[in-house]
């Protein structure tokens, strides 16, 4: 008997954080990949992950339409109910061996209570990492009704089991984005041309460009619209071209994008060229030519380090998460970001770090899913 | 300016544990509270902890409907997704500068979650306990979206700290349920009629007599009829009067209400009577004078603790919860339960243990609330 | 390609009112039904139809738990907010051609709301009628949101063309009710020992006795607990053995089951046997034999009609509900209820009235749903 | 005491239909006022309605945030089971005496549901009216879920009579939105700069210009891109100066959303400018001003009616509504667009014609709420 996987993308980032291993359980013998499609990863305003996913080839079992519009706090926790009450109907028809959720959104506590509450074993993949934001009370929360964890990191790994996880239920895989990053460096010479979507002008990058993923911070969501005017500024002081990526839902980037728009028009944005969504690899040969990424995604810190990209990370989204020596850290001001990019481009290329993983999360994690032991029951080690 | 500080009982067991600090919290002069009843809380099948709080004067600021029939985990989790969507109104409309939660019921997760998503300070009482069953999953969850921790026992709060929590935002309250406890064990001649509800015929309470305590253990919630059936028929074979409560909602409870009907109707209940709820002293004097407390109830390993009352706690339910000398452990088989009781009625009373408090929890906690530096900003602290 | 036929089924009477109309369909070559199976008719508690429905042989493709605790005016819209949401869903997973809804009970606006704002031909049984509570609004609300009319009676399509809809869309099937009627008209010499279930003394069936089916008002529910008190002690006092069938669902519904447990505890009921629910011919067979029925279902209405046994119908619910002669009415008062029953007893049967159906309303359905030409664009006809 | 009256308004046009019968309650010394701001009318993307009320004047008494993103026919059935289950809740907290819900938006099944289950005395505003798509649907349920009636004509009057409504509670109050029509043209001379907001070039208002309103058909919304496709094609295509409104949120207008985004990538909108929403007023004033009204909304056919303003009315949505001789009809291809544009533009202005009603519809509501007899029983007249 094969074992049923239900996994559970709920926004296009986390699509690039399973999909090789998406592609591992659909070839593997012992696994019926469930794949269940939500929250934004549905709509076309973020980018529209689902199309990419069936693209993809793969088959969507289940679609769970849960996005509130408002994008504040009350919001998110509307959003949350909905979506663990939907939830709930998914997998007592899917009726999953498995339930695996993905790193630290917010409305992932809809899937992990979902599964906790049904006696389905949890898998989160991506626990034990530290950040700001409301991710990080997420992140936990997760570990704490997860069965089994899959990390990317040996100190990940260190921080799941101090906090009172059987060590034997705790995996160090990888993470599935790097695999699509070692892929991409394995081939620089695949290309792609970004400027078939998005809105702005076409821009030249056979020579220098930058990279901006900036995130509304959740606990700081009123703003969400300051920050990025902030950096919209910077960026376009440096008279590079510029490709910026459309945050995700959240609190607060209803503020990000009124600053985008905004300053698209009151100032000049010929240098810029706005985008929602790519497939990972195309998005990942796009980063891996430009001379600085720059905002408070987690990219900048996972895939970049593998890559080598120069990167400023801005504010406190992501203070605590381990990273390589490409990343350098800057205050929310136009001056200050300024500052950093320069400093970066300067520098140029670092050397891979393989911090985040080595290439075959992917692979590992189908293989875990399909022979390791299930148990819902747990308790505390100490 | 008063503190408004927003507390969230959702289930009669949920009022005595918390009731103590209520009181002290009205009388506090830099507090202003604000009580949500929600859930099992406000139904006369479970015993109508609102009315009981209204009687005891306490103003109800906000009523959740959220328990939705059936009691499996699928309905346990929407019962919670409902609860989590309609929490977030009732933080909007009150717009509280901490939230309180209680212990681990499942539906819990729905105050934590609302709470920790928009940005208000949670306050979790009773973390840092082990047990078996759902709860332990939700406990630890919920210590990891809450902000402050007020715990009940010196290894609690060294659990907590050892999670990865600030040691700084972790107290040692005691238990509120101790209070009670502590004064039905100053006034030992304050007594108290059962018999005015309930039902089942009048039984002598001048001798030794039987309470059973028995939820369903929501990991197994299909075995929770043949649990039921076992203690039932153990008690009776003692020949003793019994005073049984009727379980929470739960996932399973059901089927140990089935099993009580069942009872009822085939076999002889002369010597049972069968009770709701009470209100907390009422059921600690009750308590206080029976031969023998039986099943899985945390009221045997707390209240009883401090009280010295012996107590047979069945099955896996209350695993690895910390406990005095009063209890002993058993299987859930019929024959052993009897071994067990007899035992324990054979030892009689134990010396009073303050393992759960001494008495002072409601006014410490009340102090706390007025007065702790607050913030939503947290993070593992290794 | 077979056409693709949604019925939601969300009691235990409506399971009544469609059943033949299942069984044609199942039969029906160009046919694929799709039983969704929700609300009350999920719950022990409310006799558990589903089990019913599947012992009878259907396949259930959907099953939606929906029903909150509290039994009050608000949880009712809560449920049917609820089932309008989880509802959405389903259809969304079956892709029905068609949605069949059921006569009137309030959960019944999610059903006809969901399919009426997806676009999916909406066929409603049993409009036109007219009767008191809440149960009027619902009934005409789903007409002008259905698309296709199968009414019991005559009157019943008049009604439904003078509020404005298109004849060619109305049809007169009867109601699938009465086939079972008719079929148990058929063969009275068919029985059934209902004392295997229910709870209560075994009562004597060989000489007269009396069926009990009272609901609640919901427009009127403080008062379902005095009005079920005052029909208890008028049964009792007459004598006679008395079967007597729990309430539906509704708002009000507690208080009726209160008055229930009230007076088994304290009053004597030893001529009573209360039932949940039987597989609807056993019903009817039981119905068949009895002196009088009494309280204030539609049951007594239709099909008590057909199979010509007196009826009391106490109070307003089935105000304006066509009758034939068999049914007299009565104000609620206890004296009122006695003295009705006496003059119905004294009459004994009466001719059988087809006035809601000749029993050929299943396979009129089935015949209908496979051919009907579909259409989601309507407009009043003035 | 005072009648507590809670008015639900659920999107921007809403608001225009209500506004001066808002005002009149807000002076009325027996009214308290409980204004309910619900759905999209809480959000900046479609114009934000509750930032221009609480301009006005107005408290709100409770928000409902509902509206799930995605605008799909399933969306907006889960967006209607949201609001029914938090409209319930907020009923509870605000106890109205009576409920006031507007027109025949989607969502106002909701508040109708809500109102009607929690036997709360519902007035319907601007029944008996008839149009294509959902809206039908929604406006009879609504009248059938409804105990008053306040109609804009006597042909509405008459067809909610027909449909089986008492006479005695149906009034002809007029809409609304003429009031502030009427306003409007007793004030030609007041005038508003409306490129303080929207987004294009700055147009010349001095000379003849367009206005579109074009929404989506929900019955039809895969189509809604390309309808909205071909009104931008026509309208530019007649070299005036055009001012175009975004459309409300319904099933389809993300498609109108991508077609207007797509034309303004890929297409010439010197001429175009496009806004989100205006205060009524302000709207009026600037339509009062307007060589020809094109697209599909109700204004065109209502509060254009009594300005005497050419309106060509495209494709099937207002089919059957009741029109003044302001307006004419065409399908939705370009060219006949732009052959009725023309036609109406060398015809000029009409003359006013108060079939919507004379301007003093406000007051007469508000007269209505404080003295109408409340009853919550009702039944077919027939």
């Amino acid at each position: 008997m094969k074992r049923k996987i239900a996994v559970v993308v709920t926004a296009r980032p986390s699509y690039a954080r399973i999909k090789t291993a998406l592609s591992a359980m659909d070839d593997h013998p012992e696994i019926e990949l469930q794949l269940v499609v939500a929250a934004s990863a549905l709509l076309d305003r973020y980018g529209s992950a689902s199309t990419v996913i069936e693209k993809d080839g793969f088959r969507i079992a289940s679609r769970v339409f849960m996005l509130l519009e408002g994008e504040t706090p009350q919001t998110s926790a509307i959003t949350t109910g909905l979506g663990l009450l939907e939830m709930a109907t998914v997998f007592e028809n899917l009726k999953p061996d498995i339930v695996v959720t993905i790193a630290d959104r917010f409305e992932t506590m809809a899937t992990a209570t979902a599964a906790a509450f049904m006696n389905l074993p949890l898998v989160h993949i991506q626990g034990g990492e530290v950040t700001g934001s409301i991710d990080e009370k997420v992140r936990h929360a997760v570990t704490k009704l997860a069965d089994l964890h899959f990390v990317a990191t040996e100190k990940a790994r260190e921080r799941i089991i101090r906090m009172g996880e059987e060590p034997s239920r705790v995996f160090i895989t990888g993470c599935p984005s790097i695999d699509i990053a070692a892929e991409v460096a394995r081939h620089p010479e695949r290309t792609f041309d970004p400027f078939t979507s998005g809105v702005g002008a076409k821009q030249d990058l056979s020579g220098p460009y930058l990279i901006v993923l900036q995130h509304p911070v959740t606990t700081e969501y009123a703003l969400a619209r300051d920050q990025a005017i902030e950096t919209l500024y910077a960026v376009r002081s440096l008279g590079l071209p510029v490709l910026w990526f459309w945050p995700n839902s959240d609190a607060g980037s209803d503020g990000t994008s009124k600053a985008i728009r905004w300053f698209r028009e009151n100032d000049n944005t010929d240098k810029f060229h706005f985008f929602k969504n790519f497939p990972p690899e195309a998005f990942l040969q796009i980063l891996n030519r430009c001379s600085c990424v720059i905002g408070n995604s987690s990219v900048a810190i996972r895939e970049c380090a593998f890559l080598g990209i120069p990167a400023v990370n801005i504010g406190n989204r992501q203070d605590g998460r381990e990273r390589g020596c490409n990343a350098i850290d800057t205050p929310g001001e136009r001056e200050s970001i300024v500052f950093a990019v320069k400093k970066q481009i300067a520098h140029g290329r670092f050397p891979s770090d393989p911090l985040y993983g080595k290439g075959e999360a992917g692979s590992r994690i189908a293989s875990l899913l399909a022979s390791v032991p299930l148990s819902i029951e747990k308790r505390l080690t100490y």
